[in-house]
């Protein structure tokens, strides 16, 4: 059965693939699983319709029959479960791999989300140069941890993963900045996963979107 | 094999339960599975031994045998797989499931610990008192819309899983603030969970640990 998610019409990232559906894209194309899009205008979001489907009126949410689901990181770890290689199948390895994932999204996004939404919404404040330092502090702090974890290695476990596959899509939040290039075994880390066939075709695929060219469902 | 969890020697919470070891404490005394602490200074967290064990040196960590987890969500995750009732048998209710354990960790979280962040490091800023009033908006608009989606019901879905242990134990970190209390069946749902035998097990344990009285292992 073909899946359906969701995604922004217009994304405010540009096409740069920032959006939290390029998660849900590149887990599809890594398991080789053809999907739908369902693009959404940011009124369409507030719909007492599309609430009924995502609680919090984001994107994406993803459906399958009669599955309903939201939250990137649910979307993706349900894609792996469905679909073999996309994380380790010992029971250990594969418990550590889900440990990753949620450490992504909250360990090493929070800090990168948090800076990220100050240079956007806090911009003409009086603080915002003072809280700049503090937030890049911060950023950093997580950015040393993960670089001594991953040290030279190509991956976080031996083989590419859903774990990886969330890592890089937070870290990629900063490849404009200059706080990525800190650390080089971050930035390789990031265009390893970059120059994934999978990864090349859903970023393809949500520029195709934002530039207008947006395939029928 | 009786799991090992790390918590804070002395927690900066005040025994009020709001370290995150409370998440797999509840958890474990839900599933009836015993369990062993052992409890860090903030000094022992930075030793390249504990880094190890969880790449950002926090709190908990969870051994069981050969295998080694860092992340709340992903412990709490990983005991609800090993015991019944914990999540939904049925694959679609149970990967909802896993959906509300992720939107805890990420949609509802990170508002409430941005704000009570600011609370403890921003106090002395100039800036103080107009980030305080952005932060609540923020997480007043998150707690719109999850008290309109739970409603009247007693938990998310018909039974109480671990998605509702992760929401709850998210929005204690509001308790001794006015904002939960502006949604009166989330303070209720939040209540509900406090009354259960599993919580009250958690609590005293991590109280007891906190007043000094720290049970041997």
């Amino acid at each position: 059965m073909t899946p359906t998610i969701t995604a922004f019409a217009h994304s405010p990232d540009g096409g740069r693939g920032l959006a939290r559906d390029m998660r849900v894209r590149w887990a599809l194309e890594e398991a080789g699983q053809p999907y739908s899009v369902r693009y959404l205008s940011f009124a369409d979001l507030k719909e007492p319709g599309y609430y009924a489907q995502h609680p919090f009126g984001q994107i994406p949410s993803y459906e399958e029959g009669d599955l309903v689901l939201f939250e990137s990181g649910a979307i993706v770890l349900h894609i792996a479960q469905q679909h073999a290689q996309l994380l380790p199948e010992d029971p250990n390895a594969r418990a550590r791999g889900i440990a990753w994932m949620f450490a992504a999204l909250n360990s090493i996004e929070p800090p990168i989300w948090e800076w990220t939404m100050a240079t956007v919404l806090e911009s003409d404040q009086s603080w915002y140069e003072q809280r700049q330092h503090i937030l890049q502090e911060r950023v950093r702090a997580r950015l040393e941890q993960f670089s001594r974890r991953l040290g030279q290695a190509d991956w976080i476990e031996d083989q590419f993963s859903v774990s990886d596959l969330l890592v890089i899509t937070v870290l990629r939040i900063l490849k404009e900045s200059t706080l990525l290039a800190e650390y080089p075994n971050l930035s390789a880390y990031v265009a390893r996963g970059e120059a994934r066939p999978a990864f090349k075709r859903a970023f393809a695929a949500q520029f195709a979107a934002f530039t207008g060219q947006v395939p029928a469902d």
